[in-house]
């Protein structure tokens, strides 16, 4: 089996200004086409740390991926690295040389003296192309493969992308499928208690459970002979884990719970307005966040202020005096009110405490309440979430996006 | 000068499934208290593997700090790994096991038999209370300090808040002072002119420069022999670089755009309403990130559609028909509209083509009109922001934010 390691290259990652998130994505990435990360080295734009980085890398693994370092500037020192490393010169390539020069010129600009250094490439390597000015490097060496990458997050990417065919002809006989299903509504532990002895460490396929922002991913990793085989095992088991979560599966892959209801709401043809008190303006943000929301979305209301829910959405005064302004009613006149105004098929109501003030012992920080109002009705839950502001936040958009998913789901 | 290396050890890390933000967290930590790091490895969950890698750390460093592999199931082998490099068995340690059973018994549960292994510490070694069950680890060998921190960020960060006092007495003679200046308004490149010789690498202070969501953080690294005399140079740095780039400079340390806002506003005894269209509630969403917010914010508006542009904010419809809902015209209408049915002293309007899809020749995606109203006018400006959808809309709010900063800095 190939193994990969990444050597990440910037005195800005080592000082920690920049969190590296390029190591997770390219661990990810690798891992889906079979290569798992093994080791992986931070170094300082130095070329002796990188030199000395790249031989521990290749001592672990077949494949070493280097990112940061490519730029114009004296302190990218990655291509003199890597030259060092394979014991060879750095050669001028004068079709890179146009293409920077090109790329300037679009722009109405000369290139900078700075830039040449980066139509260098150790001979004998190949030249990667870059959405940005630095071409990356592919090198053989000793039967393993040596790459640079820019270290910007877009254009490693893409450019990772572009070498992927030759990756994964390099990872040989092993195919891998990966499916990740996204799951809302119940926590990591209550999903891996479901799905009982399926993420068992030695199991084929592997079960990754993941979370980030309250959603749960569960990543099928299927590996066999051929892509085929593999591509059945982990369907094999993404309709056993269907079955056995339900709705709690809202989407698979990289589809977040805003486009899941975009796309139903496109394809009912119906509308959403919301109104928010303290999210803020984050689920119509969340909403919004999908390119084409203007087909489905129509009107938002933040009404931060009681005179504001008064004013703008109808809620009547003495609610809010009866029962407060974090309330049920509230909330329910909240969502009754933004779909009156209007006009639309649905429309949300929340409000909440998000703290860290103004929490009491019967309306606590956290306690948030969500109303959907639809032609068949209004629905409202209430909800104690943990945590601190955003997170507080955070949560009541979604859970709000959700119900609205489960209302469309009938 | 000291040096720290950071080890970071999990399988979960180097499979890409979750990001490492501890060893930013401690490279920013370390740095500000005069040790530096040098070098960085992130390794699995194998003894020999973390062996490995604490043997190199060391060899680089001084100081190592490592993360993770504490907790109680069998794939933690942190404890086990330490013990092996120091060359000293494991010794169970009563006090701890007492701990760990009473946080157990607090919660009225039986402490499984797993998080015994918990109570166990390299012979010699000192152990670290935390707020979790797992306790750290700090060993002095062959005058350098292995330490071995949790995981998880909350834990991890409040243990090594615990040592900071030993790590200080530690760095010994040196002293660094760092002081950061948030910039808005003007690129990284044009920046760097501005300020000119002071980004010189041997400098002292060292000025560092890193750019994040259209941020650019100037970073003055001070170091000298005391503190004092550290501080002194970076307060001499900070104002000859807040002369060359007046307002340029927003804030110091972490504080944010919205938060810098919302202190002139409360200041002012002034308050804000919004009228958003192309940022879908994410000026909103900054604004009400700050805690406090519903001191000065009040009303917004999502105004997506024409439709609610009209009914809501009283925009007429013949100025969206000649000028087009993307205009400066529209912008301005939507924030005196805003500001009048919400009664505030500011209020800002937001419109423009946040793409992919609605751009034409005369108005491309990233067309953006943002106007800020208030008793002495209406001021409105027009932008050309380029990169994708969610790029495009948080550089809209923010700029709206830093026009309203400079309307309040009068």
């Amino acid at each position: 089996m190939k193994k990969a390691s990444i050597v990440t290259i910037g005195n800005e990652i080592l000082a920690g200004k920049t969190v590296d998130t390029n190591a997770a994505h390219l661990a990810v990435e690798l891992q889906n086409i079979g290569i798992p990360v093994v080791s992986s080295y931070t170094v300082a734009d130095e070329i002796e740390d990188i030199v000395r980085a790249l031989k521990l890398a290749g001592s672990d693994a077949n494949v070493v991926v280097a990112t940061g370092g490519l730029g114009p500037t004296d302190d990218d020192l990655t291509r003199q690295a890597f030259a060092e490393f394979l014991g060879v010169e750095l050669q001028l390539q004068n079709d890179l040389l146009e293409k920077i020069r090109e790329r300037f010129a679009r722009r109405n600009l000369q290139m900078p003296e700075n830039n040449r250094i980066q139509a260098y490439i150790p001979a004998g390597a190949k030249a990667l192309e870059n959405i940005g000015t630095a071409p990356g490097i592919l090198a053989e060496y000793k039967g393993k493969l040596f790459i640079a990458l820019p270290g910007v997050p877009m254009e490693m990417e893409q450019m990772f992308k572009s070498i992927l065919p030759e990756l994964k002809k390099f990872a040989g006989g092993q195919a891998l499928f990966v499916r990740r299903l996204n799951c809302f509504g119940a926590g990591e532990s209550a999903i891996a208690e479901m799905i009982g002895d399926m993420m068992h460490r030695g199991r084929n396929p592997l079960i990754n459970c993941t979370v980030s922002n309250g959603i749960t991913t569960l990543h099928i990793v299927a590996s066999a002979k051929v892509q085929n085989e593999a591509k059945k095992m982990a369907e094999k088991d993404e309709k056993f884990l269907r079955d056995t979560l339900g709705e709690l599966i809202f989407s698979v892959e990289e589809q977040t719970l805003a486009e899941v209801v975009g796309e139903k709401l496109a394809r009912q043809n119906k509308t959403i307005a919301v109104a928010e008190s303290c999210t803020g303006g984050w689920l119509a943000k969340l909403i919004t966040d999908v390119p084409g929301a203007s087909g489905y979305f129509t009107h938002g209301w933040i009404t931060y202020v009681n005179e504001a829910k008064i004013s703008e959405l109808g809620v009547p005064a003495g609610l809010i005096e009866e029962h407060g302004a974090v309330s049920g009613q509230v909330a329910e006149a909240m969502a009754r009110g933004a779909r009156g105004k209007a006009g639309t098929d649905f429309a949300i109501g929340i409000t909440g405490i998000a703290g860290p003030a103004g929490g009491t012992e019967q309306k606590p920080v956290g306690l948030v309440y969500i109303s959907v109002d639809s032609e068949s009705g209004c629905e409202t839950g209430h909800f104690n979430f943990i945590n601190d502001r955003p997170t507080i936040r955070m949560r009541a958009a979604q859970t709000a996006l959700n119900m609205l998913r489960l209302k469309l789901n009938i």
